[in-house]
């Protein structure tokens, strides 16, 4: 049998069942880091100047993926979701985005923060794609996860 | 004036207007690597035996995030797609997802194979997040495009 | 600092922390009007005689909409829904759309209320915007909202 | 007046207020039949053997499903769910797929569950489709529904 | 190697590459049948008749899942449909749907036309589950296929 | 029979076939005016300069519903759009959202165009509601519309 807990004895994939657990307050944060040339940190940053649209853009996309984890992980919990917040810093050669996720359930939120993180990079990733070939996403990881 | 091509003069985000470019067979690949402990990557390898879901459960995920994508990355033009295909490679200290996708598009696919990459190796994560905590996403970057 | 509660202190957007408010039963009820020719109240009028369908449609859409408010309005939270009805009048050169949304949650459903209203009333314009090009949405707002 | 809980007293579609339920453990199941030719039935099996993704993708897409259920079906309430398991069983000239799914919640989860089996039952019909254009699903209906 | 042609030489998932195949007019109509009890299906019929809400709203479930059909089914092309039609026939002991959809596509619509019958069906359940908890789906198939 | 091209002659809700149109270029622009106290466009003016996340949210959120109009709007076709844009302007007691729409299909955008000012406003008075109870969101109609 699997140490896997997504899989039945069989080695099936299920939803693990969380009825038993209780509901508690819950949060986690994750990080993803979009490494880029110099000058797409700088486009990054100076375009952000007059509107903001570059940076918001990716917040939004974050906070609006956070919530649709459950659609996009196939066997994650639909949770209701009490607070999303994605922060984002403009380095010398990456971008890097902090999601933290909070809610009151029966399951925690890593999931949510790392879908979040990432999909807010992809963003930046999409919008400064055409001045830089060779940008990555590095570094998606949990940075901090409590329940209680 | 900006040179993120998904800003307008005023710096405003906006889908780019893509109505003057040729509908022309497009094809992207890129790659994401789930980095985790040796334990784990023997476990999801063991898991796979008995009946595939953990590495199939991924591939679904990325089949059908790279087919959402317009709806996770604001700017991305909604596209139809003629093939998308996530390949999953085991290694000792790794798990490499490749995602390829096709389209005959007036645009490129890049930020679909680089969603469908992604959340393919989040889903291996969450899968094996109960045996491993130390596990980060690496290396997402684009493998190749090409078009015509 | 702004006065915006969906601003953090630095002016970014952010789902606000609903985390320590109880979680009370709350109502919500908005309308929505679509002004229209008196030829065009008239078919939308005789057009629901035989089969319902064009209010029928509407009702859906707008009960639809109410439940997927989260995935449309970024900083919405999502909320488990006990209730949503949707109630249309169809006035001489008019037709007015009534959502009604009841939760138990921590938040309230005034944005579930709106965004049903005026998902209805886009659903009776798209089916009538053949026989009359000069309609347009008004009076989009809330009618009432309690909780406890 | 309709016998009908899901329309008001004028024969109106709407959502039934569940508000003045209690929130209770509740589980359904329920069960789809893909009824096939020996050879289709005999490539599923043998298929699955390598690599397991029939199955799996079918067991992925009944999951996903059921989390969506409240999306397809517009009177439904979107519900938190605790567990989703679909279990399929490859007979001589049948797969039949059996779907459960339980939740903490103020209404049960048979629709959930139906879903889920039928989309499950409808993904294995679109991989075989190539090979047996005369497959049809049967018998989708509700195994078992407990609460409390 | 399967004859399935959804997986590839080692037995994987994947959308099929339809790149090759010409833009063509396709159709396809679907069936399913609801079967109730006689009391079931008056019902339907006599609470069709103050609104038509109920029917209605099963057309208009059916038709918003024909358009869902590639984010419910996995392995599904996303298309654009040129034409939806959900018909449906309330019988002595059964209710029988009629999807048929159209689109000018590299690949067929099959899975839409039995994807919009199949929610349609489940709409109608949801609706009568209250007074009938011995209902079942049935024969849910292809009626007719067509291209160019 | 219905003047309303939504209904087929029986009076049944379906979506007009337009496979015999012709893929023209189709551009559709519509506004959306939320009507405030000045002092709320007043924070909404202020709000934004810091960081531009209040205006830069609700051009995100309309662009992605005017890529979610089929999905929201029962009998609208799915079309690939080429561009969209969401342009606001604070007044002093208005906030009016313009967004254009432009797609190259068998049918026209005018319910994108519309749907995605919708929304925008929609989010505008998401952000303002803390502030300002008497806000209403009006004029929602087609600015211009054009093919070939």
């Amino acid at each position: 049998m699997s140490s896997l807990t997504h899989l039945n004895a069989r080695g099936e994939a299920r939803m693990v069942d969380v009825g038993a657990k209780p509901v508690q307050a819950r949060r986690a944060a994750a990080e993803a880091r979009l490494v880029c040339a110099a000058a797409t940190a700088k486009a990054i940053r100076e375009a952000d100047l007059p509107k903001g649209d570059v940076l918001a853009a990716a917040r939004i996309a974050g906070i609006q993926a956070a919530k649709r984890t459950a659609d996009l992980i196939p066997l994650c919990h639909p949770l209701p979701l009490n607070h999303v917040f994605v922060d984002i810093e403009v380095g010398e050669t990456a971008v890097t985005v902090r999601c933290e996720v909070a809610t009151s359930a029966r399951t925690g939120v890593e999931m949510e923060a790392l879908t979040g993180a990432s999909v807010a990079a992809l963003t930046l990733y999409d919008m400064a794609k055409a001045v830089d070939k060779a940008m990555r996403i590095d570094g998606i990881r949990v940075l901090e996860k409590h329940k209680g």
